[in-house]
This record gives C-alpha cells, sequence and structure tokens, in this order.
C-alpha cells in the first residue's frame, strides 16, 4: 500500500495541486477516485468521513486526513522539505500567493471551467462576469511575472503548484491565456519540471467529461 | 506613532479581519484610509508601494508590508501569541478554515455584497448565482458550528476572525443569515469578545456609501 493516498478525480485542478506535488516529490502515492460527477462529495457519509466541506483532494497520511490544497502542499513541504520557503519572510509570501489563488484566481477559473465544460451553461452573464475576473487576475499574475522566473524566490515553490493548478486544462478553460507571455513562460517552467504530468495522467477522471 | 499602520476602508470586510485582530489584541494601530471608491487600489502607484495585487488590507509593522488578510492574521498570532493555534495539527484545521473563507465564503460574500450595496446593479443572474453559493458555504459553516462555540479548538481563533470579516454588514449582504441559528450564535459570540468593535467604527468610510 503506498504511504499517501489522494482522493480525487482528474477533472479537479485543486486535487491537482496536490497529486502535481506528491508526484515532483517522488513520494508513494495513489489517487482514491471520487465520483463528483453522481454526487459523492456531497453525502453524508463523504462529508462525515472526508471532509465536511464537500470537497476533493482529501489526503490520507500517517492517520490524518487533510484537505484545503493549501494545507495539503504546506504540510508536504513540512514532511519532504521540498518547495517550501527558505525563511518566514518567504513563507508569508508563499501564503500570501496561495491565498490569492485560492481568493481571486482558482475561485473563478475552477467555477467558470465548470459551468461550461460540465454543466455546460453556454455563455451567460455568470460565465462573462467569472472570465473578466479572471482576466483581471491574470494581468496581475503577468505583471509579477514580468520579472521572475517563478512566483516566489527565484525557484518553484508550493506558491506555483497551486497557482498553476488549472492552467493545464487547456480549451476547457475557455480564457484567452495565450495572451498572457510571461504566464505562458512560467507555465512551462513549471511543466519542464523532473516529474511533470497533466491532470488526466496523475488521476483518473469520469468518462467522457474532459476534453481527451 | 502607532506601531502598526493598516491601509484599509471601512467597507472592507477583509480590511476588518485584520482591523478587528489589531483591536482585540490592545496594539496600538492607525487606520490609514484608502480611497478605494476613486480607484485608488488599482493606481500604478499604489500597486508598486503597497500591493501588486491592488487590494486592501495592507499593514505596515517593523519595516514590513504585508498583504492578504491570513497572511497578516497568521503574522499577528506569531507576534502577540494570541488567538493561534496551539498545536501543528490546530494550526492546519485554522489554515483550513482560512482557505474555506478565502475561497467560497469571503469571495462570493464580498462580490455580491460589492454589487448590490456599491455598484447597484440590482438582482442579476450573477447575484443569484453568488447568493446560492454563500448559502451552500453557510450550510457547510452552519453544521460545523452545531456542537462548538467558534470555528476551531473551542475558543476563538484567527479563523473566526477570518469568517466573520463580512457577516457583520447586516442587511448590505442580502443574505438570509437568521436562517442559519448556529452561525448566528457564533456571530454574536465572537461580538461578545471584550474589544469587539463593527467595521465602521474602526475604520474610516466613504460618505454615502454604506447602510451607516
Amino acid at each position: 500500500m503506498a504511504d499517501y493516498r489522494l482522493y480525487c478525480m482528474g477533472e479537479s485542478g485543486n486535487a491537482y495541486k496536490a497529486a502535481l506535488m506528491l508526484e515532483l516529490c517522488r513520494l508513494s502515492w495513489e489517487p482514491v477516485w471520487v465520483d463528483f460527477f453522481h454526487g459523492e462529495t456531497r453525502t453524508a457519509e463523504y462529508r462525515s468521513t472526508f471532509n465536511e466541506m464537500g470537497e476533493v483532494p482529501v489526503l490520507e497520511h500517517d492517520g490524518k486526513k487533510l484537505s484545503q490544497s493549501g494545507v495539503i502542499l504546506d504540510y508536504l513541504t513540512e514532511v519532504t522539505g521540498q518547495f517550501g520557503a527558505k525563511d518566514a519572510d518567504e513563507r508569508r509570501e508563499v501564503w500570501r500567493w496561495i491565498l490569492f489563488d485560492n481568493h481571486k484566481f482558482t475561485a473563478s477559473l475552477a467555477t467558470l471551467r465548470y459551468l461550461i465544460q460540465f454543466a455546460k451553461t453556454g455563455e451567460t452573464p455568470v460565465t462573462e462576469f467569472l472570465r473578466a475576473r479572471i482576466i483581471n487576475a491574470l494581468k496581475i499574475v503577468d505583471h509579477h511575472l514580468q520579472d521572475k522566473p517563478f512566483i516566489v524566490g527565484g525557484r518553484p515553490t508550493i506558491a506555483d503548484l497551486s497557482m498553476v493548478g488549472y492552467l493545464h486544462y487547456g480549451d476547457e478553460l475557455t480564457v484567452p491565456l495565450g495572451d498572457f507571455a510571461n504566464v505562458s513562460r512560467w507555465m512551462d517552467a513549471v511543466k519542464a519540471l523532473p516529474g511533470w504530468a497533466h491532470p488526466y495522467d496523475l488521476m483518473p477522471s469520469a468518462p467522457g467529461k474532459s476534453s481527451r
């Protein structure tokens, strides 16, 4: 049995943040597929056993069950010593971008992609609103990256792994990522890390839902 | 001159999270009003001097400029020893709720309140969408609080101060908070903490914008 079990599905960029970290750190881990599209995360059993917030990912390790990708990433830096901050100031900077990701970046990206790709709402006032917010957030990230290879400290950290979570879903995002040259370069730099793999290659996904 | 300067405005629940912490810890602090409604946070100068993310709050202390309310709250627990976690497991639990707040709770609450109260959009598909998301998040918080006085560890922590950030704006929220008995009881418990004050009493606000 693997040391780490990740409750996840390939369609979740939040789960991918954790899966990518586990993979890049060469840890012994296995994905446990959660049937999100048939409501598994919304059942009382899932909520009482795994995560009262009704979300993936959940990481099982050493008798602990951890949820929220930011907490999982931070935990894995503590355990492995990899992709973490080198001092207290840098640690605050890493958390600052993880919070920005959760608040302004992933929050809108994940929701827009869900509506278009899975709920099949088509273009609506809500998708238009979310896309405008994503573009504002992308401008901030692109400006930040104009003179930096990675988000914090000149090297890859969990801030990158958090923020990149949804960006490799390509056309499913319906966002003009190509307009942001620094973001594109940075995505390529993350993709070039030894062990990198696409979310659909790291975690099981539901048949017929994704673009692959 | 005060030890801490908080760049803020009374209308911001995210700034309030930091202001409330400063006040509850009896720190020497002063608010510095940011003219959000005339675009101050979106200027190149604000972004290069204070916060490239174009947001309040920003906390100045000891030569540091910190942004993202979660980082500021965590920093203040380190400096004061107050409202923090007592061990590593509890610390992860505190961060888990701060992330939930940023991702699912404040993200929608702040946006809905902005659209209705300040942008004056009236009811639209976007406000309806956001309100439904808030109600889902409130159900999770209400269920969590059914057997707990506070979010983590049986006592007030920065998880409470983060999550309560927008809830005391009352009618400006256009959310049926009264339907959530455990949330209401918990809000009262936070309000009863010695030193508690309403956001509009802790920070300057723009004339004619708020409901007070």
